[in-house]
Formats: C-alpha cells, sequence, structure tokens
C-alpha cells in the first residue's frame, strides 16, 4: 500500500530504545522488562505499526500464509468448508489465500502456481478430478506440505476426507431396507472420475440382489438444483420409471425433488429421495431429505492440524496419511415411508 | 515451503546467459530475442522455477495480493462474490487473501490488520455494520485503495453495491399493487444497525396510506432459513396475521414459506412472500419467491475494477465515489395472485 510505512526505527526513536531492544519487545521477549515491553507496544499501536511479515518472511522462510483451492463455493458445503479452514487457520496466525478451479484442472494448477509464486507455506486442496491429480502428488514428492480433502487411491498425498464410498452404500442400504426395488442413481460425481459414491451404490444393490439398471443411471452434469431437476425429466422422457433416488449431493436432492411436486408424485409414497452433504436448504426443504452427513468441521479441524504438523517438521515429511472419516446416515421424511414403493 | 528454491541463478548457470538476460526474458522483453526468450521459458519450467513475488515485492512495493473480507459466506449470495472477486483478481494478477468476520466487527479489524501485515495493495470489504465502520474509513484516510460493498452514508469510501433501500421500496410497492394490506417486514439487517431495507418498506407503505405497524415488524437474528422459520412462528405466536410477508434475505424467506406450508397458508393465497437477492434455492422452491436480485457478478467486477484503478494512483486518490446499482424485481408464483389476501 502506498503509505510511507511506519518502520522499527521510527518507533525506536519515538521511544529512545534500540531497534533491537524494541524487537524484542514486540516478539515479547522476556529479555525486556514488561514494563518497557508494554510502553512500546503502546508506542508502536499509536504509530500504527505493523510488522513487515513479507521482510520477516525472507529471514525466516515462512510466509504464515497458506493457499487453499477449492472447485466451486457455490456447493453450499464448499462454502462451509472454506470458511471453517480460514477461521481454524486464523487462529493459527496464517492467512489464507484463496482460489477456486470452476472444476478445471488447468486452472486448479493455475492457482498452484500463484500461490507458489507467493511462497505459501502449505497448500490444502479440494481437487477436481479425485483420480487425475499428479501435479499434486507432484508438489508432496518435492516436499511441499499439502493436504488434499479428498482421498487418493495410491495414497501419495496427506488426505483428510469423509468415506464417501460407504456413506452412498449406507444411503443405498437404506432405500432398499424400506423396500425400494428400482433405486435410480443421479450422478453428478462420475462425470468428473470421481466414482468412489457409484461404488457405494453399485455394491448395496448388488449385495441386495438388485442388480444396477443402467437404464436408472443418471450422469448429472453440474451440482445445482437445475441439474437435478433436468436429470429427473430426462430419465423420466427415457422411460426410467424408479421408486427411489439417490443424488450424490443435496442440491441435486432438491431439484429431484422440485421435478416430483411438479408432476405431482407423492414423497416418499411414490418416489423416496436421498441425497449426500447435510446442507441447511436439504434439511429445511417442504419434505426434508435423508442423507449422509458430510462434516465441515471436522474436517477443516483435520486438515489444518495435518497440514500445520507437516509445515513444523524438520528434515523429510513423514509418509502420507490418510484420514477418512466415517459417514453418518440421516433419516427424513423423504425416505420415511417403508414398504410403499413397491407397487407404483 | 521447505525446498530448495530454484533461483534465477539456476536458471542462468543451466542456459549460460547472465541473470539480467534471463530476467529479462521471464519478463518478456522484446529486448531479447524471441528464439532466446523461449529457451530460457522452456529451461525456467523445466527446473520448476517460480519468480519469488515476496522479495520482488520488497523492492516494487506491489505485493498483487489482496485481502477480502466479508461477513459469513454461507449466504449463498456472498458466497458468489467471494467466487467472482477471486477470479476478476485472478485474471488481473492479483492473488486474493480471504477471511470472514462472523458478522463481528472485532474480527474485522482483526482481519485487516492480518492483511496489512502481509502488504496488500488493497482491501474489499463487506463490512459488518454499514454505519459504524470508522476502522474502514480510516484506512481510506490514509490513502489505502479499499473498496466496500456496502454504501456509504458520510462518503467517505469508494463503494459499489445495489440499492437496498430503493430495491425494499420496490418489492413493497409491488405487495401493495397485489391488494396487500397487512404486509409485515422480517428484518435481519437491521439488529446489525442496516436500516436502509427497512427505510425502503416504510416509505413504500407509508406513501400507500398504510403506516407500518410495529405488531408486524419482526427483528430476526440470522439470514438462514430457520431464523426465518422461527420469526415467522414467532409473529403469530404473538397474533401478527399478516396478508403478506417481505423478508431482507431469501434464505429468511424460505424459512417463512416452510413454516406457512407446516401450517397449511396457501402462498400467496393466503400469505404472499418475498425476499431480496435472488439465490437458486429460492428461485427453485416449491413455490418460487419473488425477489429483488443482488448483481453478483456486475458488483464484484465494478469493485474490483474500481480497486485495481485506485491501486494505480501515483500520488493523492482521487476524491471517494459511489456506484449504487438499480435493483431488479423479480415477480415470481409467491405473489403472483393479486387482491388475494384482503380477506384473511
Amino acid at each position: 500500500m502506498r503509505k510511507a510505512r511506519v518502520r522499527l526505527r521510527d518507533v525506536a526513536d519515538k521511544t529512545g530504545f534500540s531497534t533491537n531492544t524494541v524487537s524484542l519487545a514486540l516478539r515479547d521477549s522476556p529479555r525486556i522488562p514488561p514494563a518497557t515491553r508494554e510502553l512500546i507496544r503502546k508506542v508502536a499501536a499509536d504509530l500504527d505499526y505493523f510488522p513487515n511479515r513479507i521482510a520477516q518472511s525472507l529471514v525466516s522462510r515462512q510466509s504464515m500464509t497458506i493457499g487453499l483451492v477449492l472447485t466451486d463455493i457455490r456447493n453450499p458445503i464448499l462454502t462451509q468448508v472454506a470458511q471453517e479452514i480460514a477461521r481454524a487457520l486464523s487462529e493459527s496466525g496464517y492467512a489464507t489465500l484463496f482460489a477456486t478451479s470452476d472444476n478445471t484442472t488447468d486452472r486448479e494448477i493455475d492457482a498452484i502456481r500463484a500461490f507458489r509464486g507467493r511462497q505459501v507455506d502449505g497448500i490444502l486442496i479440494y481437487p477436481t478430478e479425485h483420480r487425475d491429480i499428479e501435479h499434486v502428488r507432484s508438489l508432496r514428492d518435492q516436499g511441499y506440505p499439502v493436504v488434499s480433502l479428498v482421498s487418493d487411491r495410491e495414497k501419495a498425498l496427506d488426505t483428510v476426507s469423509v468415506d464417501e464410498h460407504l456413506g452412498a452404500r449406507k444411503i443405498s442400504e437404506h432405500l432398499v431396507a424400506i423396500g425400494r426395488r428400482r433405486i435410480a442413481l443421479l450422478d453428478s460425481a462420475a462425470p468428473l472420475g470421481n466414482t468412489e459414491k457409484q461404488e457405494g451404490y453399485v455394491e448395496a444393490l448388488t449385495e441386495a440382489g438388485l442388480p444396477p439398471d443402467p437404464a436408472l443411471c443418471v450422469a448429472v452434469p453440474g451440482h445445482g438444483i437445475e441439474d437435478g431437476y433436468r436429470a429427473t425429466a430426462a430419465l423420466w422422457a427415457r422411460g426410467g420409471r424408479p421408486d427411489a433416488i439417490f443424488a450424490t449431493t443435496d442440491s441435486v436432492a432438491l431439484g429431484v425433488q422440485r421435478w416430483c411436486e411438479d408432476n405431482d408424485l407423492a414423497i416418499p409414497g411414490d418416489i423416496a429421495i436421498a441425497g449426500f452433504d447435510d446442507i441447511e436448504y436439504a434439511r429445511l426443504s417442504s419434505v426434508p431429505i435423508s442423507t449422509v452427513v458430510y462434516p465441515v468441521e471436522q474436517i477443516a479441524r483435520t486438515a489444518v492440524e495435518r497440514l500445520i504438523e507437516l509445515i513444523g517438521v524438520n528434515g523429510p515429511l513423514p509418509p502420507p496419511a490418510e484420514r477418512l472419516l466415517d459417514p453418518k446416515l440421516i433419516v427424513r421424511q423423504s425416505t420415511a415411508g417403508t414398504n410403499a414403493g413397491a407397487g407404483h
């Protein structure tokens, strides 16, 4: 910023102490008497003195700044993740550099480059693609602290995530348990190569003796309500007649619900609806939607803790660790009717 | 980050050119032949060389980093604002440092201090309180580039915002025009001292000869769906019987809608509902909700342009400029029935 910067020298001149004493006092060193420390701090505040972290970082080689890359914070869950991470980092004295990749790997790579140019101490990332993440793994290989919010099948990254496979399996098993037999999948993850939820769904149905019907599996090109609405319309248009729909996000599930309401299908009588994430809009929808919880705060805190731990390591980093959180199922009105859908 | 940094020197050694030539080539100087530039760029990329922006910033006194402070990005509109601002800044070569204030002025002040310590070139802020913003005005007074996303009555700040007063007035006039006479206000802004929307509502009702009834004006302690639900319950519990409700955010309006549905009130027959913001969840709700558009992209782009303009000024900053965008009204099903509510 433009203003002539107040320097340590100015605080020293004003107080009559040496710059060394001022510097120690502002870092709260016990080598300076408490009364002196207080006096110097007061003068520094009056002069509007800010320690120049940029100059400090050239000496300490720490910028006390973290880069956070998310795909798209319009997904309310990633919004909350961003907010919780920024808060947790701030409590530990770190600032958060923020970028979204708009679900493209190219922009993700650009963001990482921009962050590295600004000497971030570490990177937290929710990668666009869960598999094609060599650009993230290579950071780790080079010894950079990085934590991914998506699990890595090659276990080459530190990760903190919810067990999407198990979560999808649990909610699919629930749909089976309430008597549904034609369970559709509206999948906004698979088009990005992220097949964990799909696999959980397939596993649950197969084990129940209900081999998944390709006619009931729809790729959804986005994570929003409108995407869910259009996908449901498309499913019906091509003759799919499910008695339950599992949507891979709550926003997509809300779109399913809207389409069913517009077409006079009873929920859950004619069709049970389940989502994933546990967002407020689905919890407080006209028919509250059953879902799997994405534990935002736990994920944010755990990821920040791990990243700070990696930053603090002297010497080579420890082997990557995977933290897979157990997903909690929440049953609400949208799947509350048992054995109701078999005759549709 | 920990790894031994690749330096300009390394690129020079590898290519056989001087550090000066390498530096010019990487800044794409026409003084270096194109073929040489390309060779040097390729070697730099192979070596994984990143220009040290931190060192550069000590020389240029520009960090190419902006601080963004928002109140709470769980409000989907502020989420979109954050994303659009980060995108627009990135297109201009700036990185975004991000913090939320959780709607407290103390955390806002902390965030500004943290950003100044990191030498941001300017600050974009959506302040918690619209009036009590001396800490923001004083930045401007000291010559720091700062743009607020909320208008400033004292005109001491550069601001880019939607005209909330006019927007609230327009939607209240609309409720009058469709024949509503007992129009309630569910106000989540006034408790924070932000009375623009309240004033627009009072003005519209007063001019229509419908002096606002204090029994129909409810302070809502938060901006979420649940806040709107509880506030509507409280309004009914104390005997308020409106035929229309204007909620100061769409999320609050969604809570109103849920309560009305749970209590078998027809929308808009028994009660018309209007919000503010134009979020997807309200647009695609079971009864789509009439609203005033918060023009996210226009606000983000305009604010970023102005901030970059201020950063580029040599010498004293120009006088603060206010940009107040005209709010657009969108009528949907929640207020579509005309003259239906008078007899409730």
